[in-house]
């Protein structure tokens, strides 16, 4: 017969803290608690299972539970010595949800059930108070009524603002006991108004009925939305605690708190909590009444008035600090415990590993570590990547007002506030001027990068996670919030609309990196601080990680960063980013415009020094480790003017007319530039692109190896391969230059010739193309566009439709989607293994800042990951959790 | 020992005609006649693995092969009677290529090789002719020093044309026997002065130096671009056929001629063929002598007034008539045979299968197959499908001469002529008029519809072979020449300039869309005739074929031109197509700018009636064959209005403003729709549409079946499926749909409901998805479009230079990529099938109408392929020749 029943209470239980899939969070402590011989009100958790069963069988339960809640209700009578139902010495319970994961606030309880006409009278016996009786009598009928009857709260309420008026009362506590007595008479009929028929008074039916709304619950809207946001599968089901009730307000000795086992927001190892005397659980968390610290040292910090629990309790305080000690010592984490004094005895409520946050995270895990109470792999596991990255940006101070414009997507990490500007022109202006600036724009281009690096905060209306915006703010740092396609932009009238609103030109505005939120005005931000802990986190995660770490870095800055951030070589450096300086974009536009090899020649010719220059730099900063170089990506068009004044001067510098600049550009517009003339098949139609770079590449690395720098291994990547044809050619004019190179310097360099396979082609026919390509580099941002044919510059709009309607779980652009992507992945892995055994494997797509897909690369059997700089300690973290086979996931 | 060397002649061969591969066509087929006792010239070939042999070793030869070629001599010696390099009674050879394929002209010849100042003595006391022997020495002097010397003819040219002016000669034949003797002298001081050496006169280095030139002569420019172009690898190598020399220029009793089994151009049985009295064969090609007719009926027929070989030489004529009787029977195809006549004595020196036009091909192998010479599966292999397809389309009068403006690519067969127009508007104004119009465009989009169905032609200057423009003209059966990069389209001038030349608005053009040209002028065209051969071979065809063949069609007329060329059902019918009529884009536009869902629905309520009455109609014209239906697929803005005076329609009938309009469209705009907001994507964020569509083809079906049409089956295909739970979102509402229109209806129907597997993802995930689909439809266009990461739109430009620099072998747009889009058709057919064993699997990409593909389709075991009603016949018949294990490619 399976068991749906688990009792607790008394120094004993059936179940146990590792039966939390049974029996939820809350029923698995409490039956640890109580086995740990901690004084918990006796109970029983109805199982997980039977909410599956109600739900596999049309909401109806198992024939035996029926026989085996009245066995663990009579052992409740049993323990707490009073009878469910019994009018002289009657047992009131709470009847409350527990899911393996807590979902605070989002399903039902009721409290106080098992009071009738009848019952409430022995609680007045036993409380000796009458008032408090017949409150807790009117408490229990309008939430029995609200969450079992579907009645709203508003109904009972202006009941008893009408009783109050009439009264002239103005306080609850103005009410004495026959004005509560009243109002139960009042609420009971207003229930039987609605409905028809009275509200229960048999407890059994109360019970049940409890019962029921609760696993009714687990479907309501709430609790479907919060399991979405926080991946929690459906089928997990809730339990249902059934406890007897104790009393926090009967009385001066009777009293309610929670607490923490160390100070959630800082993690300093300090008993941290607040109580109020004679009151309800709720009063504490409602905040009608001021709590009360918990200890004096709580008390001197928050520069409390009012008495500490140590001072007024001191031995219930020395019997509950004993408890601290015990349960974090048991459960090896932090806890966050409630409890109940009743008439001067402690109950314990509830134990759960405590919510933290990022820095109390940190400083909690290196803590225990070096106390002894874990070790290095489980600290390392504590640490959500995520925290991770709120610790390595500026935060809006969360005590701050906020006015909630809009939400986009949350591209890169950080708040911050500047002036609107609605163009990179603009904000390069402004700041001269020495005003800070938020640049918001439609989308953004590679032309706008000198803006961007100017801009506090970058905002964009359309385009997705890895959207230009997004890549490049996060390889900045930058804080940016992409694709809030709410927001209307006006460029012409320098304004933008959302909701009615409108913001102009010089307006001040914030944007949280980290939430995707746009505010309006300046909102403070908090600095973040690196600790010692973080060094000392970082040091064991790389202890234990197999994954190397790189990262995506063009500018000596990026590079600086990511080294100082633990990045052990450059994954990918996008030559393109490097032809936008002014000096250089005027050669790269006569390149472009050039009518025949020659003059193509002429102009790459003027593009070389600074190339070399780029790379001398990177390879001086990387000293000695791999640097990996793509060459030329994007379609040409991108680097082409725009504007008329733009146009007129390239067109002077190349020797053509504006209309020629115009037809050229007009001839070089692609109706899908993601699928056109780019990659390496423009070093395909114009090998002296290629050639240049690739001198450029061997140049630098010689003149670096003459100045006695670390010898340096360039990693010469060719993109956008798809057909293995494609990269023996251009491998062949590679190896041509570095051998000219080599010769003309006289220096003997190792160098390396990949791809990146971010075309399922590419991964298909990985073989083949290994028996070249010496590394690969998977592009997932790419590979992810081409394997789902969707464009992350247009999937903003309707991936917000697929992730409402639960057709995917999260956006592929911002984890690898292990299904699709991810099997040509694993089989490009096997394939170019398989044919050349040594072959360097790594990924260089944004998803190597993301901890989910940091695990399937781990899985996958890469060899590094690169991700921009400001991620790469995240990076680092998710791969030493994948090592260790995942994060301990308590602080989630 | 490898033998590398095969003799032949008298009677016998080491050789057969089944020994292509070794020792080429000319050289097997040499063995092949000589086997069977026909006159051949004694000789002998070197093989094809010499050749590659000569490559693989740094242009050396087998060891072994001096002694075997020495042996051949000898035998040819005895056989002839001669001796190689003897004074007396010399033996000359001729030396030619002879490689696997044909490849006419572009491997080099030398004849009379053996000639020296002592040798020539004894062919002038062999033939008796002095002028003779000097005329045939000088002649090898001139083609061994150009071909292997590399001497160029215009040097030998200029001397006998300085010899002839001091002389006062107008015609070689005013040279006498002394003056061709001056000639070699002079021909071999000319040698020696460019090359410092003399001549070689040693008949055996003569010979080494042939046959090496013509080893070497493999890889010369003009071979390398044949092979290209005809798809014949390079490591085939050539043979080197070396045979003793016969003369048909040894007086009044010899000749040289050459003749075909049948006609070639019409197929008739009737031999056929040329020849010319004391003349070489070069004589016959070059068209210096106008050939006489082989015999009294060819001379009736094209009216020569020369007498014929049958009544001047009747007893050769009646040698050489049984001659081709026995080729004929013997080779079971018509044969293109070579012969000389040497003073009376007929010779063959060549037979193989001959080049034969269209209709020739289809009458030919109806004919023999009739006779009882070849099987039904034979007459099949016999017809390429390519050729069919020019059977189906007008042709350029071959005759008429033709101003070559530019070449785009062969995107609709087909030549049409027509006066130019640059806009669709102006196509059907001018069409009304009853001017035949050519309609020019940068490329089309689905507006234009209107003007493309009354256009002669449709010529686009960007695009390939399945941009819109070529789609849908081959779906009209409309000749198309698309993606012509050269021509620069003016609108606003209304000219096109192409090399030089401008083209102005109304100026007749002829486009040729079976080869790209475009033509200035109007160039006559031939139109097709569909003879009884073609419905009978098309009858044995589909007694064979597996593959079913269905059709891509949305009109009734391409329906009507579908059934009728025996397509046996719709495999996609495509419904966007439906909503560009006048009537309709109107509301279609009001669906799309409706900002709320009741706007929409309201929108999509007019739409509905025009769409049942469309799927009426296609399910009444199919009478129970089954038909796809695809469900609205490219994104919205591709419906929008671009002119002003269609905005301010559309904002009238939306009643909203025309800047509302304009601002809905451009936050449609898309950086990639390819990527997009479309397909699925479309009915998971509008399910409306999906369900006012299904409406339209259930209500449809009904009214169909209760009119008492054949009962119909619908295929609902949902389009652009990456992920399994969007087909079941859209699954769920088509069949909610199905249930209540059958229920208002009173009518039971069966319909299925599948998919579109057109991305990676969706072939991956294949095994899921068919859980649900009941069918896959591979939408190769698109899965080739993502797998390659190539836009069809923008590939134009730089994949041909992927074809000119050898990187690919085919469009992958034309013939379906194997290797990796092939990989991805082949695993989804695997997992569809295993997870769903009687799945229906159909290809309805572009590549449905490509023979190659076609055959591909059969080896994946697809059910249908389906394609555009005009290659319906050219699919029936390359789905009868993957059956039979391919086309025998005899006629290629």
């Amino acid at each position: 017969m399976t068991k749906w029943v688990y009792s607790f209470g008394d120094g004993a239980a059936e179940g146990r803290a590792d039966m939390k899939n049974l029996l939820g969070g809350k029923g698995a402590n409490l039956a640890e608690m109580s086995s740990l011989g901690i004084p918990v009100p006796a109970g029983f958790t109805i199982t997980t299972e039977v909410c599956t069963y109600f739900y596999e069988n049309g909401e109806t339960y198992p024939d035996e539970l029926k026989a085996q809640v009245a066995a663990a209700m009579a052992e409740v009578e049993n323990v707490m010595g009073a009878k469910f139902g019994d009018a002289e010495n009657p047992l009131l319970v709470s009847v409350r949800s527990g899911a393996r994961a807590s979902m605070p606030g989002m399903m039902d309880t009721v409290l106080n059930l098992g009071l009738n006409d009848d019952t409430v009278n022995g609680l007045i016996a036993k409380s000796g108070d009458e008032r408090f009786a017949f409150d807790s009598y009117r408490r229990f009928v309008q939430m029995y009524s609200n969450v079992v009857l579907d009645i709203g709260h508003h109904h009972f309420e202006s009941i008893l603002e009408d009783l109050k008026n009439s009264k002239g009362y103005t306080l609850d506590t103005d009410l004495d006991a026959d004005d509560w007595k009243g109002m139960v008479e009042a609420y009971k009929a207003e229930v039987e108004r609605r409905l028809g028929k009275p509200f229960p008074l048999d407890p059994e039916e109360q019970l049940w009925g409890a019962v029921g709304a609760v696993f009714g619950s687990w479907m309501n809207q709430r609790a479907i939305t919060y399991r979405k946001l926080n991946d929690i599968p459906a089928d997990w089901g809730t339990a249902v605690n059934v406890q007897s009730m104790v009393f926090g307000n009967m009385g001066e000795d009777s009293a309610t708190g929670v607490c923490f086992t160390r100070d959630p927001s800082t993690g300093v190892n300090r008993f941290y909590g607040e109580f109020l005397i004679n009151a309800q659980g709720e009063d504490v968390v409602a905040g009608i009444r001021t709590p009360q610290p918990l200890n004096e040292v709580e008390k001197a910090a928050a520069k409390s008035t009012l008495p500490s629990m140590e001072a007024v309790m001191p031995e219930l305080y020395g019997e509950l600090d004993a408890i601290r000690d015990r349960l974090e010592t048991h459960y090896k984490d932090m806890q966050d415990m409630e409890f109940t004094i009743q008439q001067g005895k402690l109950w314990m409520l509830q134990t759960r590993n405590g919510k933290r946050t990022s820095q109390a995270a940190l400083t909690i895990a290196v803590e225990m570590c070096e106390s002894g109470l874990i070790d290095k792999a489980e600290a390392i596991r504590r640490v959500d990547p995520a925290q991770l990255d709120k610790l390595l940006h500026p935060m809006l101070d969360p005590k701050a007002e906020k006015k909630i414009l809009a939400k986009g997507l949350p591209a890169s990490p950080g708040a911050a506030s500047g002036q609107v500007v609605f163009s990179a022109e603009d904000a390069e202006k402004w700041s001269e001027q020495g005003k800070k600036v938020m640049l918001v724009r439609v989308e953004t281009s590679p032309e706008d990068i000198g803006g961007m690096h100017v801009a506090q905060g970058i905002l964009t209306t359309r385009g997705g996670m890895t959207s230009h915006a997004a890549v490049v703010a996060r390889g900045m740092g930058t804080p940016c919030v992409s694709g809030a396609g709410d927001i209307k932009v006006d460029y012409n009238a320098r304004t933008f609309t959302v909701a009615g609103a409108t913001v102009k030109e010089g307006d001040m505005l914030t944007i949280d990196g980290a939430t995707g939120e746009v505010i309006l005005g300046d909102v403070p931000t908090i600095q973040p601080e690196l600790t010692g802990d973080f060094g000392k986190l970082m040091g064991w995660v790389d202890e234990i990680r197999r994954l190397k770490v790189r990262t995506n870095a063009e500018t000596p800055l990026d590079a600086q960063t990511a080294r100082k951030f633990g990045a052990e070589g450059i994954g990918l450096c996008r030559t393109e980013h490097m032809f936008f300086d002014p000096a250089r974009i005027i050669h790269m536009r006569e390149m472009i415009l050039a009518e025949d090899e020659d003059t193509r020649r002429a102009a790459l010719a003027k593009l070389l020094p600074y190339q070399r220059k780029d790379f001398e730099d990177l390879f001086t900063i990387m000293a000695g480790l791999p640097v990996t170089i793509r060459l030329l990506d994007p379609p040409l068009h991108e680097f082409l003017p725009h504007s008329e004044h733009d146009m007129a001067e390239v067109a002077k510098a190349a020797g053509i007319s504006v209309d020629a600049v115009k037809s050229a550009s007009a001839r070089l517009q692609e109706s899908n530039p993601m699928l056109g003339h780019r990659g390496c098949r423009l070093a395909i139609t114009y090998p002296e692109i290629c050639e240049m770079q690739a001198r450029a590449i061997f140049e630098a690395a010689c003149a670096v190896t003459k100045a006695g720098g670390e010898p340096v291994v360039p990693e010469v990547m060719v993109p956008l391969v798809g057909l293995f044809e494609e990269l023996d050619m251009l491998k062949k004019v590679i190896e041509g230059v570095a051998k000219t190179v080599m010769a003309e310097q006289g220096v003997t360099l190792e160098y390396m010739i990949g791809t990146m396979i971010e075309l399922p082609r590419a991964a298909l026919q990985a073989g083949k193309i290994a028996e070249s390509a010496e590394f690969f580099s998977f592009g997932t941002n790419d590979l992810t566009q081409t394997t789902f044919g969707l464009s992350r510059d247009d999937a903003g709009n309707f991936l917000k439709a697929y992730l409402d309607k639960n057709i995917i779980e999260v956006d592929p652009f911002v984890s690898l989607d292990r299904d699709g992507v991810g099997e040509l992945v694993r089989l490009a892995v096997e394939r170019g293994r398989a044919a050349r055994s040594d072959i360097k494997l790594g990924i260089c797509g944004e998803h190597g800042g993301d901890p989910s897909s940091v695990t399937f690369c781990h899985e996958a059997g890469l060899d590094y990951v690169s991700c921009s700089p400001y991620r790469v300690p995240i990076a680092r973290l998710a791969a030493a959790q994948a090592t260790l086979g995942g994060a301990s996931g308590s602080t989630k």
